[in-house]
């Protein structure tokens, strides 16, 4: 039996939630839905699944010490620090890497950080099924059941079973990339579409072969990190080979291109919480439509109100599809349909150069 | 040539402009429309009429220490304490009363502490104007001329000028309640009509002649009071009397029942400021439009948006009409025409018992 090691990238900054969002605090360190942080919730939820010293993370250098501090059972050579960033495909090839030099046998999971999953027993029946795919070659990943026809992601088209009759693992017939309106709405009448949420399961050994074959570059480069990584040499090493990797992600590096890549249809109550919107969404899903986290509240003659506080108390008054969100200095007030543009903030604080603020 | 002394009574919390205002930090205690506090502003475009050491405030016991820190030049003894409110009434007959024993020339006014001015020159003329016809022995009001068909206020009618030819001053016709919109409507286009503010200018000897002849027991009360203040029994007799007064407006009590009323139309760009929607209303007109105060704000892609902040950064996207209030400890998101039912969540706040917060 493999043992089985998730990854967490934990990169990006999530400026369309600010401004609870900030550089120094990205949308992984916050406790959304809450109570715990996305990035808690998320290694809370693989620790059955895994060791607690077989899971790392790879963050970059200003937010290694705040995910220590929210995991403290995490050893501290389980967090790998990233100079600068690189994406998403780098720093999973480069966990990849290093989990296969102290586990040649390793089996691999990928997992963003800031995703919200609310159904854990689908959630780990599907990963389970996708280790036993993996373990026999494939490169798995996970396709989200569509529950609406959203716009913003990509789709995955399903093939046949990869053993007939097994109606768990599928192969990969197509990527689609992120579709019209018309489309998504077809993808979804149609049955057999699913979102990508770039969530993999893979062998060490499958991936670095695969990495070799597609992106040789990255694979030198992840090679010579991984060989001297946990060695006096480890930090001198990353810092001069990882600024000249090149950001790929692993779906168009490697997933687009393989023979060997299957697909677990997953309905696991899955959110990207993107913005507060997406934040409403998903916590009215979880109260029942009042939408009130970490503040003292009163809502009247109101609907559709998301709020979410900072100790100071909340009043709402005749207003419907309205976004609150309270912090220590500045407070947002947003119409819901315009969530996806609360990063115009960030970029005009930016401008103005209030980098206290972003 | 007599002296003018200014009354000031400072009542009301002011529940409309929570949260900013509270009961201890009543409206006119408030920067609003700032940087002077209401009762400050009062003041300031008195002192061209009058000597501060006439200018008389007659405040409750929370409010004193403020009104003495906020207006320093103030000589102490010009400040009284009511023991408990007994409305506006009792409070400017009792500062009439004590004037008029300090000078029994005194010719008053009386100024709500919470009413904005913005036509200061026209205020002063005036103001001139109703003080040569009290001395002449009439009870002068100040009419505003109404901008709008106003239903929340009382109108007063206007008759002939009390001297023929003088069309500075008039003969009270008649006062008129609260009207319907119809009504108010009907008013506006017809002229001759105007807001009553309950802004009054008198001899001291001609209101108490009046109070003693409408309201005999008003008047006994003020007159044991008065005569005891400044003495060591003062303070012991107020407490003793004040309790059994009953509350009166001079409106009802006096000017409806009086035949020497005379009135002064005056466009003195005056405001209630009765609400947030008041206060954007006012600012708005002050700042062509953009309504912040207080604080940084971003506005994106609203209109009619009135902020009053409190340090931090207000940021407001895609929302036309809405009010935001940030204070220490809550935060007020309202719809402008709701404005006026802020006050519910005062009643809210102290049914939960949430005396902190009112």
């Amino acid at each position: 039996m493999r043992r089985f090691h998730p990854i967490i990238p934990a990169g990006g900054s999530g400026t369309r939630l600010w401004p609870l969002s900030r550089a120094n605090r990205p949308k992984f360190l916050l406790p959304l839905p809450g109570p715990d942080s996305m990035i808690q919730a998320t290694v809370r939820r693989l620790l059955p699944l895994s060791r607690i010293d077989d899971l790392l993370i790879v963050a970059g250098p200003a937010h290694a010490i705040a995910i220590a501090d929210q995991i403290p059972e995490l050893p501290e050579r389980q967090i790998i620090v990233e100079p600068m960033p690189r994406g998403s495909g780098p720093a999973i090839g480069l966990g990849t890497a290093i989990a296969a030099r102290r586990d040649p046998d390793a089996l691999i999971g990928s997992f963003a950080a800031d995703h919200v999953v609310n159904n854990i027993p689908a959630f780990h029946a599907a990963i389970q099924a996708g280790i036993a795919a993996a373990d026999a070659g494939y490169l798995v990943t996970i396709g989200i059941q569509p529950s609406y026809a959203e716009t913003g992601y990509g789709y995955i088209r399903a093939g046949r079973p990869i053993r007939p009759g097994d109606e768990q693992v599928f192969e990969v017939a197509e990527f689609k990339e992120k579709p019209d309106r018309d489309t998504a709405t077809r993808y979804l009448q149609s049955g057999g579409y699913l979102w990508n949420a770039s969530m993999f399961l893979w062998r060490a050994d499958v991936l670095l072969a695969e990495l070799r074959r597609l992106i040789p570059d990255l694979a030198d480069a992840l090679d010579e990190i991984a060989a001297a990584w946990d060695t006096p040499r480890g930090e001198e090493t990353l810092l001069r080979v990882w600024p000249q990797i090149r950001d790929v992600t692993i779906d168009h590096g490697i997933m687009e291109h393989s023979d060997r890549v299957a697909v677990v249809p997953a309905d696991i109550g899955w959110a990207d919480l993107g913005d507060w919107h997406g934040f409403g969404a998903v916590v009215a899903d979880l109260d029942g439509g009042s939408v009130v986290r970490n503040c003292e509240a009163i809502v009247k003659d109101s609907n559709n109100v998301v709020i979410f506080g900072n100790e100071r108390l909340i009043a709402v008054l005749g207003l419907d599809n309205v976004i609150v969100v309270d912090t220590d200095d500045a407070v947002l007030v947003c119409e819901r349909t315009r969530a996806q543009d609360v990063r115009q903030f960030v970029e005009a604080l930016r401008q103005r150069g209030s980098t206290d603020l972003i």
